[in-house]
């Protein structure tokens, strides 16, 4: 097959549920690529741009659902969906959940679609609008559930953005995604306290950004290794910077210039708190890795 | 003058006070690049391996102090070096101070070193003791205070690592090696919360953490935009992703995704909170800025 008759290889069909900002960036994505699209949204208006760019618009979610095998959501929440599809025939259809929400939903929601007769892929989206159907942009989507849709499906959910399967276990996208997000709110809590630091004083921002930006870069290497020592139980080989050090010389240092320049402790105190803990608790030989131990309630099983 | 000509320029002798960790590292360093180097240390038997690889051991601070005129201290904080130069003369010393401390610990130590007829800059070291005289580490030291010391010594302070020199305020070394630290623990609790998350479930943790680690990587890139915010005031144009949906959509996800994980919220919560208050206070159309003006009680000034 030559490169041509590949460009004229007919696009999947598919449906689209839900045309706010998410879901009319992944419309445009599609019907960019040459996918017929019919969509719905709960507000009609919110979906007439869509219908001027090639878009078919169905006037309920049922008669969306029926008219493609192909069904992708993008709604506000799990509850929003269940509502969406309350009247909807799901029978034989596949159904791509790009809603946001916990794995628990995702692994219940993955049911309520069994149960229907479709299959089912959640997923989390790791980007923002403008960065769907932009290749080089970085945004790429986790999925995880039925494998053979996903097999199936898997040029036509590559076209808004890269796809990562992470898993037959339908929560596990969700459970990525949520973890990913999580972190970063950390990072932005030091970016934050960080700031609040150095500002009212005479720093040239634009100046202290990349020193800022560059050590946690630099910092982040740590994660492979923090992985590690989870996997083996290892937390102190070839340990450098050991809790203790780090809780007796460090944390006084840390906190009362927060003291100093009049920034809340309120963001640094918690793993301040948690590292003095796991101190106490006798592991002062250890990096931080321990930390995780203290979170989890529940005796880990990895 | 001929590169071998160059290379026998004789080298800045140098005093280095304590030998623990670091300064035993900073020691070696500067002895391998050819610096004749007295040391001295608290406790005496620390010092002997460095007296073996050629470093001259004199028995006070005193001694060690009157041996020349550029003095390097490296010791626990700023209490014990205080205590170390108690007697120690120091008119027409250079001093560089390698001890952590806070930005006003910084202040104080110069106005006292400059009462004391000495120049002074004080150090805040980016690295663990094996980084240091290894070119290529990334580690690096932050400088400030007299910029006049600085200057003369430059190339001498290279040598164990690179240098940074961030302003006349002596405070301004430790702020800028608080402030990075400050981030990085911010960091490291997003890491450890998204680690207690996924561990325990079937997922390999070899392949979430380059995951996470790229992910952090991205979203770190929003540093340079948050100082450009900061100076200019305006924390809304352009923003895609606004506080009323991070917190509206996200948040209930993340936190009860904690829930069932069961993760402790502790880490989470905090940031949570303080965007919930942005967003209270009316500003939902911001991106995260916000949360630094949260921080400062007193207002900026920058
Ligand atoms: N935007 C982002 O940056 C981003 C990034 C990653 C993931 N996501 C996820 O993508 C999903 C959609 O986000 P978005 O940015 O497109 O949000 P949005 O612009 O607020 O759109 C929300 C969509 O959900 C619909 N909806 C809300 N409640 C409903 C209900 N009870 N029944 C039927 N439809 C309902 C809305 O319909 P109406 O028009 O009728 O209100 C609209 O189509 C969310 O789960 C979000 O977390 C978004
Ligand atoms: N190690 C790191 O990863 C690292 C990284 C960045 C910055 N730093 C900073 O470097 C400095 C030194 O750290 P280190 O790792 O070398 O620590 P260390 O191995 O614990 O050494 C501490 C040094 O301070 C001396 N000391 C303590 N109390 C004293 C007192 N009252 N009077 C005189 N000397 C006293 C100790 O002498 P004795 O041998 O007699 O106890 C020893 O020489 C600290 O400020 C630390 O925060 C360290």
């Amino acid at each position: 097959m030559t490169d041509n008759a590949s460009s004229r290889t007919p696009r999947t069909p598919l449906t689209l549920l839900g045309t706010g900002a998410m879901g009319t960036a992944l419309a445009r994505a599609w019907l960019a690529a040459g996918h017929p699209v019919t969509v719905w949204n709960r507000t009609a208006a919110r979906a007439e741009a869509l219908a001027a760019e090639g878009a078919a618009v169905a006037a309920t979610a049922a008669e969306a659902v029926a008219a493609n095998r192909l069904v992708v959501a993008c709604l506000l929440d799990d509850a929003s969906l269940g509502e969406a599809l309350e009247d909807a025939g799901l029978s034989g259809r596949d159904l791509v959940n790009l809603t946001t929400g916990t794995p628990a939903e995702g692994r219940t929601r993955a049911a309520w679609a069994e149960a229907r007769g479709a299959r089912f892929v959640d997923a989390g989206i790791m980007a923002v609008p403008p960065m769907i159907g932009q290749p080089g942009s970085g945004a790429y989507v986790f999925y995880s559930g039925s494998s053979e849709l996903f097999e199936e499906h898997r040029d036509t959910l590559a076209v808004p953005a890269d796809t990562r399967f992470v898993g037959t276990d339908p929560g596990f996208a969700a459970l990525h995604d949520v973890a990913l997000l999580s972190g970063m709110y950390g990072m932005f809590a030091g970016i934050s306290h960080a700031f609040a630091l150095v500002r009212g004083e005479d720093i040239p921002l634009n100046e202290f950004a990349p020193l800022l930006e560059g050590w946690l870069h630099a910092m982040a290497a740590s994660v492979p290794q923090t992985a590690e020592r989870l996997s083996t139980g290892d937390y102190t080989t070839g340990v450098v910077s050991n809790l203790a050090m780090q809780v007796q010389a460090g944390q006084r240092t840390l906190l009362r210039t927060a003291d100093e320049q009049g920034v809340s402790r309120e963001l640094l105190e918690p793993v301040m708190r948690l590292m003095r803990r796991r101190l106490d608790d006798g592991h002062g030989d250890e990096d931080t890795t321990g930390l995780v131990d203290l979170l989890t309630a529940r005796p880990a099983t990895t």
